[in-house]
């Protein structure tokens, strides 16, 4: 046994070192600068503090607040913390996994559909006090020559299924439910999950699924009208940009295979969806580089995404379409990926042929369009979603979007360490889709531990109710007390470097984000800290 | 990339079995005999018929069942299963990690305090309608001259805080309560965790270790008499033989300074409980070798256990006392470790210059008491919890008991799997006192396939209601599908391998239990199995 108690501390010291010696933050711990390790100080400090001051204590709403608790139920709290203040202002360098259509507010999202005649409701019953908590309603955008008025879908005259303009069925909603902000908060409820839905209600990945699946069916329609698409996607490259995002990879569904014209009649191509992309992307970079702020947007891509329970036949002609998008809108695409609830969906396996067959294609057409794939966000076992690891890696993936149970696989873990496969994390998502009960209980700190590439992303913020990236940021932040503001100021470099943008590309991103970064290390260095609080970078 | 999809199909092959080589079931997959490999595959065909069948439909007070789920809510669930029946049959190894008073269940604890008219209980207010959910009793064997009938503890008329005979409170319990049985169903819930205590009221570690720990206190002045004392630990021994496990190291707390004597007023010194324990060893290998059922036990060990949260100069005396308990019961003691709520507790690194002097003071007295610690029980992630696996493997600990967190630290695993120290992990536990919202999110799985030897344990079967390890195996079983019966039986030698049986005893029990589980295997093998269902092991 040792010999004393002060070789003891001495080998703890280098035990601990060894294990963390892996870690993103220790690798780089060398090079960081003095204002970094004050800044990360500082943090500590603060999250020290506000674990007794805010974490500790009773809130309306939230009798047992504890840090890193269920996101939707502690988000009022959140918004009240210093920290979060912080890293509001925190540069995030690229969103790499976000799902365009819940990439949006939902109270946004409704503000546009109310703004638009065209647009219109319908219930399969009249809307009243029993039925409101079941009634599901659909959208749709109608030509000018169909637009409806009354009775309001809370009318007992309403007859069930008939199209109502949604100005009308706001205006009209009873007041007994609360008049037209009943109707706002009706819809919202509809459009996000709840704290009852995610934590009561629905506690299984499986039954949450089917809720946050409707979220996606009923906006859809109001999303896909062109006018709205429009100003959707120029909030969510806006509302990116003041959360902190310079660049963003978004993954967009071909599935539905048109959006529709202003007119509510003409079915356009999906192509016309990437030029507004463009376009968008051209605006925002001029506007910006007016204001004097080009640091600030580097740009978007896309990724081509398909739903992974389709035919074969359906899957060799979403490559094909993709290959050819990619060849007219190369600098648009940045890879390919396939959705869906992994647990009851289609596997990669089964998928694997047409895909080897996509690689070759891709070969001869001259492009290439790498694999982003979604894989093991599951808490199974060996089930056929925690083997899509397998397949992932093994097709080659560039990123793995989730990875949740990759933390059980040594060999893989290995492989993504060395081959620099990083994981797409996405905290939030993870804990309100039921994989993991807090953010303390997500094995996160095991991809970190174990040298994984982690980039945070925030899945799908609109239902969530979490939109950009501060919120996942933070809940990282609360669940360990090894990860501090450098941890995620690393993964936010590794954002950038583990992007599909080119190399230049790369460089300009990276050389912009150091330079805010370093700005607002200054600032948060400059912040007061308690006393007596000792960081873990010195 | 690949040539062919056969050629992708061979490597894909080739990669699950490189993830999967450390897996302890792997390693010995050449040595299986084809009996076992038919069992194995008996048992996933009916876990995938009853994944249907049982799992899949709504039951009696759990309308949302899934496999691995909230043990307390699915037990009547599990109860049904064909699959617990098998492993209630299954001959279990040793059990490692149980806590002395929390190893018999809470119904045979209060019919034995019902048979004592020295048992008195007391009440801090009259027990009524409004004041039952909070009333908490607390319980006194006293001497003759004390016993104390009427008013009962639910009469207006009884003065709050004074004892009245347990026998008396029951009979007078008013019956708007539910009389007698009223009584005895209100003391189940205070003796035991509930459903709703676990996943609502008390939904994080810190709130439910407050529960937890009143089980504790208000159980053991009962415990601790003497006549109940024996009995209650011939039941330990009994009920645990009767689910199959033939070898215990049971962790006995030396907090309380003594037990009670008859007469309800002499305190025995400590040693008393160790002969308890030699001479129901003893009487019960007699009661077996008499039936022809010796390789049923092998007998008892107890590990010495001191609440961390004590001062230096007690923990030496602890440690002093220890090694002094060690050399007058050298065949008994069979470690040393502390306990406690590791978040809020000492940390090990606190007491570690006292354990090492510990160590030390052993040498000089010629004997040997391994540590067996509890560390890493908690979500923390660099917290004093969590940094205790440090100390537990820099203090040579030979196994750890939980070592929940120990999946983060990626040089901790490697040496607990070189030096071969075993997790001693508690499936139940961790999900009741909410490590794990369910069995599919335990670490365990991590920790197989890094080739860690592990244990299962059921750590408080008493207030979890999961008497046996049966219950443990079975939650294990459901929450993957790479893990089969093989991997449970290999669990169940290595629980023999790890145990602190000198070398001799450990053959002797191996032996034993290979025997047994020759015969359960063939048992098992024999049963109908679905047709079509292709097992792991071929």
């Amino acid at each position: 046994m040792m010999a004393s108690f002060a070789d003891y501390k001495e080998q703890r010291t280098q035990l601990i070192a060894q294990d963390r010696a892996l870690r993103v933050d220790h690798v780089r711990a060398g090079s960081f600068t003095d204002v970094e390790v004050k800044a990360d100080r500082v943090v500590r400090a603060i999250r020290a503090r506000e674990a007794e001051t805010i974490w500790s204590k009773e809130h309306d709403g939230v009798p047992k607040a504890f840090p890193g608790m269920d996101f939707l139920t502690g988000k009022s709290v959140i918004v009240k913390t210093e920290l979060y203040e912080i890293l509001r202002q925190m540069p995030k360098g690229a969103l790499l996994h976000v799902h365009q259509n819940a990439t949006v507010d939902a109270k946004f999202l409704l503000h546009l559909a109310l703004q638009h005649r065209a647009i219109h409701i319908r219930v399969p019953c009249v809307v009243n006090a029993s039925s409101i908590k079941t009634a599901t309603p659909e959208f749709k955008p109608l030509p000018v020559e169909e637009y409806s008025g009354g009775p309001g879908i809370t009318d007992d005259l309403y007859t069930p299924n008939t199209w109502v303009s949604i100005q009308t069925a706001r205006k009209m909603f009873d007041p007994t439910l609360g008049g037209p902000e009943g109707f706002d908060k009706w819809l919202i409820d509809i459009f996000t999950i709840n704290p009852g839905e995610a934590y009561e209600t629905y506690r299984t990945a499986d039954l949450i699924w089917k809720k946050f699946g409707s979220t996606f069916m009923i906006t859809d329609p109001i999303i896909r009208f062109i006018p709205i698409l429009t100003e959707y996607l120029r909030e969510f490259i806006r509302s990116s940009i003041r959360d902190g995002i310079s660049y963003i990879e978004v993954r967009t569904a071909f599935v539905i295979r048109y959006i529709l014209g202003e007119d509510a009649k003409t079915h356009l191509e999906l192509k016309e969806l990437l030029r507004i992309f463009e376009r968008l992307i051209k605006e925002t970079k001029a506007e910006l580089a007016a204001q004097g702020r080009d640091d600030e947007f580097t740009g978007l891509k896309v990724i081509y995404n398909m739903m992974r329970s389709i035919s074969k036949e359906e899957m060799i002609d979403a490559t094909e379409e993709c290959i050819s998008l990619k060849k007219e809108f190369p600098d648009l695409i940045a890879g390919f990926d396939l959705v869906g609830f992994e647990d009851l969906g289609t596997s990669l396996l089964e998928h694997a042929e047409v895909l080897l067959r996509f690689v070759d294609r891709q070969r001869d057409a001259g492009v290439d369009v790498p694999f982003l794939f979604h894989a093991g966000e599951t808490l199974g076992d060996g089930t056929k979603a925690d083997m899509n690891l397998y397949d992932a890696i093994l097709l080659n993936t560039k990123r793995i979007g989730h990875g949740f149970s990759l933390a059980k696989h040594p060999k893989l873990m290995e492989i993504c360490r060395e081959r620099q496969i990083a994981i797409e994390v996405c905290p939030i998502s993870n804990e309100i889709l039921r994989l993991t009960g807090s953010m303390p209980m997500h094995p996160l700190p095991i991809l970190i531990n174990n040298g994984i590439p982690v980039v945070l992303c925030s899945d799908d913020p609109a239902p969530f109710n979490s939109m950009g990236l501060s919120f996942d940021f933070f809940q990282v932040l609360m669940a360990s007390e090894v990860t501090g503001l450098l941890t995620l100021g690393q993964m936010a470099r590794d954002s950038i470097t583990f992007s599909m943008l080119s190399d230049h590309e790369k460089e300009m991103a990276m050389a912009a984000w150091e330079k805010r970064w370093t700005s607002f290390i200054k600032i948060v260095a400059g912040m007061e800290a308690p006393r007596n609080q000792v960081g873990n970078w010195k």
